[in-house]
């Protein structure tokens, strides 16, 4: 008898994001002329830039002729694309072209790098904390039950307004750590300080480090670390998840590259290391077959000057976006995290998360996440998105003011 | 401590195609002369066609503006494509669009649909074989070491001369049965009276079919089926692959569905029928996100008037080399399978599969695909692909024949 994996079932239903669309049909239905401004789903609205259309052009028109025509690629990616991302994401970190593999996306890497790890892998993450890094673990069978709004068998670190939302290290011992920095949902980010508590933690524990920095491109203060791997020996203990998705606005388009450093280890069941990068292609290329060729064209011109600026200008957008936001949450007088290094701000609204949300959308139209969605110490926060045009986030805001 | 993922190290080594490199890369060195044909990989050598070539330009233009851009899309795939499908693919077999889950590949979907069922799920499958259904069951961990060319644990289904490499269903119980037609690497397809075989074997034992038709728009003969669908009751019992990879030279582009009809069903730990749609959904919304819109904006002009007919071309095309190496085995008086409904023959050489692919390499610079790569059945046939172009079909298939 052909019988289901017995761990979906541990899965929560409701899905964060289709509870909102569901609350939102029903606000449209009852008050139609509401006019409605998204700063919830942190996903990017500004159009792909100019460089990376004419480079996604010419690769589509490669694909139009006998010569340029490409079939199957190296699963990791090309050579081109890994060479110019090694070369100017980490110029002087020495991460090579073949420590980088080119994927589809990094809510894929994240999700799929848990079946490298044997099962009774014990597993810390923050709280809040992206759904996808406790789901792909619940399905592959390292939680009990969901009880009180978290899983057991899983550790969380807690996340809270006394540590800024930056938990330390746990005190016990756990094999596999998340991190994600700067951090979706709260926005903050870990200093040097910190990720050194943690690869220090990881050396001493032989854990290993699950690194996500699919924001980093949005850290203006330079004293903060972009890469783990600015951590001294963190190559030999983290793995780095990229993503072009938020950086050059990508959502739609798919590309992302994962960071495995030759010398990061793992053990095998005699406790001998083992290099972790080895599994990884293994599984690339068993169950991948890389990523579309004009997308590659398309990304490698992120990295052309034109390319560069264009993407820069991006962020600098949203980033504005966020100081408008930040100097609202200011003037109201609330407690807020994040909008300084990352295109979300997290503020404490001393109310029900999904209460708040509803009594904004109802009275000003705006639809935010409620924190609550991303774990029970988000609980009383909201996440407000600076991904949106700067005239609507500066509608939304206005109707704020006059809300609170 | 961080423990690898155990079952890995049971997979073997040495990749049949990089084998495959290594030796080519030799007698190049050798042979510095040789003029090098490869009719190994099946990989597609034709360019998208013009009208596929149009819409993925559309869609990137799309991306460059405002109006037109496209963030986080479906996980499942925009309904355009899936409508278009529906209405293509399936217009007698009643296959709803959200049936149908467009994703980058078939390969993906092949090896990561494994986790929807339980670690100890009984698997068949056909040798010889395509090798992501063994290994992604090995990495599951649901096999023993591999031994004598085999992986114990796994059940093989027997393809021979005597079955025409259409293996019967198998006598004993089995939970997960793959089958693959028309056949990669045999290219033999399955008859109605064989699936309807299959479908009754699957009902009868509440097991469950997955059919890999990556290669059914090379059907000729219409009284085969294409579809496992067109054998009643299928529906509760199989899930269908598709690929646009063939089809239509999407090998690089990357794009490809899954057929999951609603009414398939898969057991609880309590007997109980349950949707095996719904947990595919799942997976697919946690661990991937969507392919990217242009390229399902070029996948959707396959369907249309211009696309139809230059994608039937391109099938035409390739099925005009098979007859050409068809024609020549029949000179040759060697006995072959596959070639009239699908683009691989398959050749029995009465030698050793590498014997054979590497005297073939030495003499005539044409690269075959070692039959015994596909499994211990494999052992004495070659793979001859009809992907190149007809210049270069006809030049090696004159090679052979003064060689042989």
């Amino acid at each position: 008898m052909i019988t289901a994996n017995p761990h979906y079932k541990k899965l929560q239903g409701s899905y964060l994001f289709s509870r909102i669309s569901k609350i939102l049909e029903e606000e449209r239905k009852a008050q139609p002329n509401l006019d409605i401004i998204k700063l919830g789903i942190g996903d990017v609205t500004k159009p792909l830039s100019p460089a990376v259309i004419k480079a996604f052009h010419q690769g589509v028109d490669d694909m139009a002729t006998e010569q340029g025509f490409r079939g199957y690629g190296p699963e990791q990616g090309y050579e081109f694309l890994r060479e110019i991302i090694s070369t100017n994401e980490f110029p002087e970190l020495d991460i090579k072209a073949d420590e980088i593999i080119v994927s589809d996306g990094s809510k894929c890497d994240v999700a799929n790098i848990q079946e490298l790890f044997t099962q009774n892998t014990s597993v810390a993450l923050p709280d809040p904390v992206y759904p996808v890094y406790v789901d792909s673990n619940v399905m592959a069978g390292r939680s009990q039950d969901f009880k009180d709004g978290r899983y057991e068998g899983i550790h969380y670190l807690e996340g809270t307004q006394a540590n800024n939302f930056v938990p330390p290290p746990p005190a016990e011992h756990f094999d596999l750590i998340y991190l994600c920095f700067p951090n979706n949902p709260t926005g903050q980010v870990a200093s040097h300080a910190d990720l050194e508590r943690y690869v220090t933690y990881a050396l001493e524990h032989n854990a290993l480090i699950l690194f996500d920095a699919a924001y980093c491109a949005f850290i203006q203060d330079s004293t903060l670390p972009k890469s783990i791997y600015e951590i001294p020996h963190a190559k030999k203990c983290a793995v780095e998840f990229r993503s072009f998705s938020k950086t050059a606005g990508f959502t739609g388009t798919r590309c992302a590259f994962t960071v495995i450093p030759k010398e990061c280890r793992i053990f095998d069941a005699e406790k001998k290391p083992t290099a972790l990068h080895d599994l990884w292609i293994r599984r690339h290329s068993t169950k991948f077959n890389g990523v579309s060729y004009p997308v590659q064209r398309a990304a490698a011109a992120i990295y052309s000057k034109a390319g560069a600026e264009e993407t820069e200008n991006r962020i600098q957008y949203y980033m504005h976006n966020a100081k408008i936001i930040t100097q609202t949450m200011e003037t109201l007088g609330l407690t807020f995290y994040g909008g300084k290094n990352a295109p979300y701000v997290w503020v404490d609204t001393k109310k029900s998360s999904w209460d708040m949300f509803t009594e904004i959308l109802k009275k000003t139209g705006i639809v935010l996440t409620p924190g609550s969605g991303f774990g029970k110490n988000g609980e009383g926060f909201i996440r407000i998105s600076a991904f949106n045009s700067t005239e609507n986030v500066e509608t939304a805001m206005q109707r704020l003011q006059s809300m609170f």
